[in-house]
C-alpha cells in the first residue's frame, strides 16, 4: 500500500522526483489518495474552504499526487499500461459550483454564487447522497494518471498532457486500461484526484471530489503499441482521447487517434476510417475545465463489425 | 401520406412556401423523404456522384425536405412538440468521406482522396452491411427536422438553428420527442435527411444517409414548456442542445439550456444546477460538420434523483 505521506505526496509532476517505489512490469500496486483539496480524513459536514489540509501542503501546488512509481526499464517511446483493478472511494466527497473566478464560472456568472455540495457516499450500494436530497449512482475513477513531462522542474497539475495527468475522462473506472506514451526513462507514474461521479465535461470544474480508500493498478510496457496521446480499452469500448486549447482542437486530436486506431482494428486506410467513425465512433466531450480542454471519441464493442 | 413530389419538395427553408398539408394539434403525418442527395429509388451499387436526382432538384438547393405541414394555431412564442412514431429507412444508403474540400475534409486532409460506402439496410435486423464487409447496427433518424426562419425569403437547410433544421442528432430516434421554439405562425414543419446511422460527430460529414420509407410524426403545441433551442426527451433521457460558431460555443449553449431544465425539473436555483450538471449531465458532440456546429447535454434517468 503506497500511502500519503512526506515520501509519496506531491503537488506537481516532475521527472527529479525520487520515485517512492520501484516495480516491474506485470506488478500490482494499491496506492491511498487524498481528494482534490489535499483533505485525507472524513470531515462531514465540515464546509469545504475551512477544511485542514494536510501537512504537505504547500501554497502552488495542484492535485494531491501519491506516487511516483517507477517502472523498471521503462524508456521513451515506449507505451505505458495502466489496468484499473479497483477504485473503492471514502464515504465523502464534495461538490463546487461557482465561488471562484476562473474557468467556466466566468461562462455561467457563477462568481459571487458559490455552492459546496457535500455527498455521503456508500461503495457497497453505490450511490451518493448530497444534504439537499439528491442522489446519484457512483462510477469511481481517478482524475489525475500521468507521468511528469520530460523537461526537468516542477509542472502544474491542472492541464492535462499527453502522457496524462489530470484526464478527468469518466470511463477510467475499474477494469479499463489506458495506454499512455512514456515521456522519461522509469515512467514515474502518479495518481490522484479521486471521483466517485462525474458527468462528461466536469462542466462545474469539480465532480464529486473524494480521497480514495484504495486504487489499485497493474502496470506494463508495450512495445507494440506506440500512442502518441491517452487511449484506453474499457470493459467495452476503445476510447482515444484528445487535448487542445478548444474543444475543436481537442475534438480533431481525438479523431486523429481514433482514425489511427481504426487502421490499426480494421486494416482500412484513412478515409475509410474516416466514412466509418462518422457512423459508428461517438465524439463526446471529456472536461472543459482544465485550462487545457478534452474531448475523446468512443468505439463501443459492436458499433463495427468486419468480415463474417 | 405525404410524398416527395412538387407540392412537397423543397431545398430551402422559407416561411413563403404555401404549406402542403394542414393539420391540428395532436394529428399525425406519415411523411416519405428523399436521401440528402436527392435520391429516392433503390441504386444499389451505382456511385453517388453520377445518381440520378429527381426532376425537382434545383442548383442551389441544400438537403431534400418533405412539406411542410401547417399546424393549425401555433404561433411565435409556443413550443411545437414533435413525437417521433416510427422512422423506417430504405433497403440502401450511402456513407461520403473526403471529395470535397470543406468542412472537416480539410482538417483531415482526405480532400483528393474521398471514398464512398454503399450500404445494404436491412431494417428489420436492423443491420446495415457496405461493400468491404463492415456490418453496424442502424438507429434510424432525421437528420433535418424544423421550421423556417421569422425572417422572409429562401433560407438554407445547411446550419441548424434554434427553432430546428440540420440538427443531426443522433438520439432523436422513434420513441423520443422533439421540442421546438416556433418561429412562425402555423410553424411550417418540413422533415428531410434520413440516417439509418450515425456516430456523435458526424465525422465524416454524412451519417448513412438513405431515403425513408416512413417517417411518421405526431404534432403538438405547448404553451407551458417555453424551450429557447432544441430540447428532447427520449427513451431515457432528457437532452438539450446548443449550436454556436465552435464547439465551446455550442457546448455552454447546452449547457444553459441544460441548467434550466434542472431548475424547472429539480427546482433548484443555478449554482446547484451547475454543480449536479457537472455530476450527472454527459456532454456530447452533436455534429462538427453543418458550419453551425452542435453540442448536447444528456441526464439520463436515474443519474440524478431528487428526495426519497
Amino acid at each position: 500500500m503506497l500511502d500519503p505521506d512526506d515520501r509519496t505526496l506531491h503537488g506537481y509532476f516532475s521527472r527529479d522526483r525520487p520515485p517512492a517505489l520501484t516495480v516491474r512490469p506485470g506488478d500490482t500496486v494499491t496506492f491511498r489518495t487524498l481528494d482534490c483539496w489535499w483533505s485525507a480524513g472524513r470531515y462531514a459536514g465540515e464546509p469545504v474552504p475551512d477544511r485542514p489540509r494536510v501537512p504537505q501542503y504547500r501554497d502552488g501546488y495542484g492535485h494531491a499526487l501519491t506516487g511516483p512509481v517507477e517502472i523498471e526499464g521503462a524508456t521513451p517511446g515506449q507505451t505505458l499500461e495502466v489496468r484499473i483493478d479497483e477504485v473503492v472511494p471514502a464515504a465523502w466527497g464534495t461538490t463546487v459550483a461557482g465561488g471562484w473566478p476562473s474557468g467556466p464560472n466566468r461562462r455561467y456568472h457563477l462568481e459571487h454564487d458559490g455552492v459546496v455540495h457535500a455527498w455521503d457516499l456508500d461503495p457497497v450500494a453505490m450511490t451518493g447522497r448530497n444534504q439537499h436530497g439528491h442522489t446519484v449512482p457512483l462510477r469511481p475513477f481517478m482524475g489525475v494518471m500521468g507521468m511528469p513531462p520530460a523537461e526537468p522542474g516542477e509542472h502544474s497539475t491542472i492541464p492535462p498532457r499527453a502522457h496524462g495527468g489530470n484526464i478527468d475522462c469518466k470511463e477510467l473506472v475499474a477494469g479499463t486500461t489506458l495506454l499512455l506514451p512514456v515521456p522519461v526513462d522509469g515512467a514515474l507514474f502518479s495518481v490522484g484526484d479521486g471521483h466517485a461521479a462525474q458527468g462528461d465535461g466536469e462542466v462545474s470544474g469539480t465532480a464529486i471530489e473524494c480521497p480514495m480508500d484504495r486504487v489499485t493498478l497493474t502496470f506494463g510496457l508495450r512495445d507494440d503499441f506506440p500512442v502518441s496521446g491517452p487511449v484506453a480499452r474499457t470493459g467495452d469500448a476503445w476510447l482515444t482521447m484528445g487535448l487542445g486549447d478548444t474543444l475543436d482542437d481537442a475534438a480533431y486530436a481525438a479523431l486523429d487517434a481514433m482514425f489511427a486506431l481504426l487502421e490499426r482494428l480494421h486494416g482500412v486506410r484513412r478515409a475509410d476510417a474516416v466514412a466509418l467513425a462518422s457512423v459508428a465512433v461517438d465524439l463526446r466531450v471529456t472536461q472543459i475545465v482544465n485550462q487545457v480542454v478534452g474531448a475523446h471519441a468512443v468505439l463501443r464493442d459492436g458499433a463495427l463489425t468486419t468480415g463474417g
